[in-house]
């Protein structure tokens, strides 16, 4: 680690159905963020297209491209004359009918870092990713950058703290989802307001149980259904950074913009030292977290 | 399960450095909880006597004894009296050289449904208790009572998601944690406030992440170091019951008292039909958490 303070920037927007469209504006807010300073900018998920995965429709496979591809050559095309770390997500061609949600991150030479398969692959009314997604078989492995080794992950993978462990584990400095999650707007507003809340709770908790900051970056904004079947999604944004104690160091409101923070680095050692909680991990009685149930 | 609404009440208090004080004051409020109708009765931990962990005293074994024992009697009697369910946290005497910091589950008909022995010990200056608590051995196994099947962890336990994880795995119908934090007055205000947050933080995420509710009952009031190295240990209360989006049900400023919430046992399997992270989780993928660091 060269720096021990980082500045990183969260690009939360909404996205039209116009692919080209969004790169564009991806493209001005990516050179927003390295004028102002960030070393290392976060995008949402899937921030190429609108969220396709509200219906079950073979032919959006077609907005899928190979890694490294198009979007992977932009992008690291980006970083290398920004001189920033870029973390995208893209929708991931591996072969006829193997299709991935995969985070890229872009270094500040502008080569391919590496890549993430999202492990964990939601499926519920209006996320019906289990269709387009095979779940990841690169596990959970950070990625090491000229900012340090990040722990990506995507989405889902937010509910999990094996993930977020298992990036400590191997030494992930930082967290970062790239996640694109919204109200249904039948819910009752108190419902509404608990799913961001838990939301937020656990992410931040994987700051708390891992002693390293974390960064989410969501999508915003209202986009309908293609199939009708429901009123649409309506993303709630709130992006956030927080540190290894889960306070919060920015939050984004619905409104899309670029949020900022300056992490420190050293402070995850700080705290690890008064909460030393890898020093006690029960390694020994842990066998049973590999399984499905204990019945 | 007979019932799919539950009543429970957590006791906050401080404690004097007389155990027979203690007792005395316990079993009133015991008393006062049943009378108000709780039907599960939470206790903080090591509640009979003062935190004696702030410094490292052989005699101070003396305080230990048998489970089952005079105090497991004692709560034995009072939860079938009053024909509710009782968490208490002691002190065991397991054999020379063997103490635990252990939790008892006292069921409705006055028997000793079970035994938890705390798996995660912490030791950081002013809580030495690897130097009085043996690990326990007895696993992540919750326990079965008349009013459902408890996951009892205590205190240090709360830090880590592997336990939480591994009661859920096991059926539990909810999460309780005895415990006894507090503030170091040295540490800045800032400080002292995140440390508050990440404890309910990270309490409430085991919430979200397993679907299921959490009762945490902290002990509260000044006590000091017997050994005069510190200003002694400022417990800090906020003891608080939140259910299975992690959302706040109850939850106790510093003051000492009787806590109540009423928990549905039923909204639990609602949630996770909402959020099915059980369905997802890549126990294939997950062989690397039993190891310390992935070095």
């Amino acid at each position: 680690m060269s720096q021990r303070r980082l500045k990183v920037a969260l690009l939360q927007h909404a996205c039209s159905d116009e692919p080209a469209v969004n790169r564009k504006h991806i493209e001005a807010l990516v050179r927003e963020a390295a004028g102002n300073g960030a070393q290392l900018i976060l995008l949402q998920e899937l921030h190429n297209s609108r969220y396709f995965c509200q219906h079950e429709d073979s032919h959006l496979f077609d907005l899928a491209e190979p890694i490294p591809g198009p979007s992977t050559e932009w992008l690291a095309a980006l970083a290398g004359e920004l001189g920033c770390v870029i973390v995208g997500s893209l929708f991931e061609k591996r072969a006829p009918g193997i299709y991935h949600n995969t985070a890229v991150v872009l270094d500040s030479d502008g080569s391919l870092a590496g890549r993430y398969r999202k492990m964990h692959i939601p499926d519920d009314p209006g996320y019906y990713e289990k269709f387009y997604f095979t779940p990841g078989d690169l596990g959970f492995e950070p990625i090491d950058t000229s900012v340090g080794r990040l722990g990506v992950l995507v989405c889902w993978d937010q509910w999990f703290p094996e993930g977020a462990r298992l990036m400590s584990l191997a030494g992930a400095e930082l967290l970062l989802y790239p996640t694109a999650i919204g109200w249904d707007s039948r819910d009752t507003q108190d419902e509404q307001q608990r799913q961001l809340q838990a939301w937020q709770l656990s992410q931040r908790a994987h700051a708390v149980h891992n002693g390293l900051p974390v960064l989410s970056c969501n999508r915003t904004g209202l986009e309908p259904d293609p199939s009708g079947a429901s009123p649409g999604a309506h993303f709630w944004g709130h992006s956030f950074v927080c540190g290894p104690q889960g306070e919060l160091l920015a939050e984004a409101g619905e409104d899309a913009g670029i949020l900022y923070a300056e992490i420190s680095l050293e402070r995850a050692e700080q705290v690890r030292r008064i909460w030393p909680y890898l020093r006690d991990r029960r390694i020994d009685a842990y066998a049973e977290i590999l399984k499905r149930f204990r019945d």
